[in-house]
């Protein structure tokens, strides 16, 4: 297996899916070291800054890619395995932004109210006790958190010629903004284009399920992935696994929508996985499922379906590769 | 502390919160032993009854109740600590219901789509390994649940005069069909008449977050539970109280606006908690809550969000009554 | 045909659908001259009053009745046809309310948002020239508007025993806030209780569609309704006709399901009216139907749709009730 | 003036919005004789075709264009005017698609139900007597319909270098699906790349308001229409003015959002022509607005706001610009 590395300089950066030339060609098995900005381009240097105002809007949420998969065809799913995450910086940063997060007007949610404060948290980041310290700008309440880093946006080029924005998350993954996306887990996308052209960002070094206000604990992020290819059988949706869970993913809206799209693709995957009829996956999902928010303030809301894998017995996802990349990424961290 | 009983006979089910006369009549501190009815009023007895069939609509989801509580009035708080929750037959039961669930179209999502079919699901209930076996009903795939009791009903007679089928949940609670709903942990619930009027039933084996076909493992009940009085300071809507977390609850639809509802929630009980302004609080909650889906199949859909309890460092829910009521509970599951 | 005067005591509104004995009793076919007052109980004197103020909140939108129609049984359709409504005042109110309206954060849409100013509106209104005045406050902007009457709130006794708010429409009626129900037009209500208990109030001397801002031009009203009985046949939501239109109506959120509800509603009548299967009368409502919005701000929003009566051909809904109740106005105006 | 042709060849087609090269490029003021495929591409010949077999997913609604509007820079405005829109064929189409339409499952509303038959209309065309005759399949029932031919896409590209399929109407215009869309209105658009980029396709002979099945009545067309450049100013939103109305849209999930962000507009944009600050343009709109549905069927749903122009008293819109394109239009049908 190769390890690459892809730090790509400011004017490198992406904001676009799709439509781009690779800045890195590598092989199914190969595994990247990759570092990412964080979604204000690194530009946020201090609490006083105003987001909206040192950040253009469009050149919010920059990803590190296209990375080039060779082999992947329209039609095959990519599996990325995230091998470790971890934060770049000694302090991330999150904030309310202008008619951005759940609990306020948006340009969406559109609203003749007064917007909200526009308010700027920095956490220190301490990468020896692993926690990140939250102090309130308006008292002197102060907490450690436990760092839990997860990168919000990955995502490959869309189908039939579609160039999306990075803030909007699809079929094609994008910025689905969810904690599960951390170390240890795999991440399943369907292929639409030759080479597939994989980009990856917005780092959080934690994140609430749901992102509530808007931001996590935005942080540049030194990462490494490892990733394969599996002929065939592309997802409709982006998928998860974890040593524990399956996960299905919908990003549209309204919430109840894309909570629909992702328990009907974990029903059809458990059945595809058990051989039981679809009514029969329905219950069982139905009793055992977890379904969280993973983001409710992007232009398309995602939830997360997740079912623990010992209902499906000893039956596998896809061969067995999210196996096979943990055992990459051991063998990778232990060379180390 | 006095413990009562409540085994309603047949004919004093009620189907609605609001406007009927209490069966029993308490005083705060108070427990009792009540006996609830599964969803279908116990005569889905095969396999092969069609629910829809034997169970006449208005005689769905039967409460134990109303239990007046003496000394409760408008604008005080019901604590409604689960002491035990036990399933009292030897089989649960499941199934797909017309017009009924997620996954299909509805009464309020109206489709012309033939409807799903019927199918009904029982799951041996062994108490002595705490699990329910799901056998698939078109595969011989069978599987061992651990069982994770929980009332899907539980509320308050409504405010201004109003009574409501018991499968709507809105801020005088009802069917919330929240899995946090389990011994061991406390609901709070605001009081809007005096005597507050709770009432509870719906018992599930286990289900899992969404309820998405539209039933658990429907149950009859042997619970317990422990009554306290909060005076004044009703919430809006209903909260609850685990020794990990507190949790507050939205039932609306659509989905989203069940989620904004519970984050505000904890937001402004977050803010009163530490002394945080209320975006420090967004801010905090943001990071570090949890928020999965109850319901989305009832008539209003029910987002919960989480935040641990260690983020709020010393401070205490409601003069600390839900370590009260725990300690209750164990002086009478000690005593049994 | 008898005609009967309803003219409530203050003491005598009604705040809710259902629950309640009658204040008049009549028989099919007989006619009621009916007051009704406005919205904020006819408190709000001075454009200066705050309606949250000045109004409790469990005392907006007074309605008189109910009426008991003798020979009403569950299963039945009321046809209540709108003979004339005119405002009793010189006067008719518009506000913005705290946490109501399509534009801001509301109880459901629950934001953390400043919430919007609170203003009124006195609208002059002139019956000779069958106009009401617009006068902006904050600048010297007049407009004089065509008076359209009608009554936002109509509804029966909600089934299964349910007491439901006067502000929430559902599938009994209640405050559907459709300008539709005019003068010349006939409501078709399901009759859920023995004696139908038709109650109605909400009068706006106009509204647009969707009742943006949350409140028409609140308007105390005399107004002459004729109500005739069907027996059998209920319709699953409201339904209205007028000379021109068929329409149906649906009450929940989101929208869109209100949206389907109401064109499942009109397609479904198509078919039945015209013999054509489902299919077909999906395809011809979809080429000729009309979807406007009734309400998007009370807590279930309603839309309307609307099919022109020529694309019937001879079939006439319920046996022509419509039209004998119009031949029946025409005789009381005549008589006048 | 100049008038010129478009006429695409079959491969000259595009599916996208953004990211191509101009067919044609024009001045400000000018005309253009187009014609439009309709959304098959002429591939359903029969009404025992199968639209889902007969046409790829991907060249579903062609779209004739981009046309070129020298000048044009990001942040004006392009105004378009509908000459005229005439059916090109004798025959329109409709049918019902599999998961496409408000009152079946969709991929974005996830169902397990069986799904919808697929069926096809064919509709005859008369253009002399200007009607399109409807025919049921599965009976004897024919109708004449009046024709009001429309465009349901109409767009530019989309800003940050977007590149969107024809199918999801947004910011940029595309599939709105609005029967207002027809001759004698004009149609207003943000201009997000230089010249413009607009095109223009999927013509239906007539719709219904929400386009509730999925589609019109699909046709070819022969359109002229009149471009001009408002120079700043760009709207947020797509606009639109025939003679009698003001309109704006918004489009977007779920259909309250879509309503909210047009009745903003309307908001705004009559606060901004009457001088009225925005809660005195609010009270207005909201009495005197029509808010009929677009489409309620598209990836994202489209509302239309509507405000009266006579309520304006003698503002006018951009300058009049509608009122000098009419004078175009009128030329240059004298001319023809």
């Amino acid at each position: 297996m190769a390890v690459h590395q892809l730090t790509p300089r400011p004017e490198q950066y992406s904001y676009v899916f799709g439509g781009r030339e690779p800045l890195l060609s590598i092989a199914p098995g190969d595994l990247v070291e990759v570092s990412t900005e964080d979604c204000f381009g690194g530009r946020v240097t201090s609490p006083d800054d105003r987001p909206s105002e040192v950040v253009p809007f469009a050149e919010l949420n920059p990803v590190s890619g296209p990375i080039e998969v060779r082999g992947a065809e329209p039609g095959d799913m990519l599996a990325v395995h995230f091998v470790s995450i971890v934060p770049a910086r000694a302090q991330a940063i999150s904030c309310t932004f202008p008619l951005f997060g759940a609990l306020t007007g948006t340009h969406e949610t559109a609203m003749l109210n007064a917007p909200l404060e526009e308010r700027v948290w920095f956490y220190d980041i301490d990468l020896e006790s692993w926690t990140a310290t939250f102090s309130a700008r308006n008292s002197d309440y102060r907490l450690d958190l436990p760092l839990d880093p997860m990168h919000g946006t990955v995502g490959v080029a869309p189908a039939s010629g579609e160039v999306r924005l990075v803030v909007t998350p699809s079929t094609h993954g994008g910025n689905m903004d969810t904690p599960e996306a951390r170390a240890g887990t795999t991440l399943y996308l369907p292929v639409n284009v030759a080479g597939a052209m994989l980009s990856l960002g917005d780092g959080h070094a934690r994140q609430g399920e749901g992102e509530v206000c808007g931001t996590g604990l935005e942080s540049a992020m030194n990462s490494v992935i490892a990733i394969d290819l599996v002929k065939g059988g592309a997802p409709a949706w982006p998928r998860l696994e974890s040593d524990e869970f399956l996960m299905t993913t919908g990003s549209v809206r309204p919430l109840e929508d894309a909570f629909r799209i992702s328990q009907k693709e974990l029903v059809d995957w458990t059945s595809e996985l058990t051989g039981m009829d679809t009514l029969d996956a329905y219950q069982l999902v139905s009793q055992l499922g977890l379904a969280p928010a993973a983001n409710v303030c992007d232009p398309n809301y995602t939830m997360v379906a997740k079912l623990p894998k010992w209902a499906l017995k000893t039956a596998q996802a896809y061969g067995g590769v999210h196996a096979r990349l943990r055992t990459s990424a051991a063998e990778y961290l232990a060379a180390r």
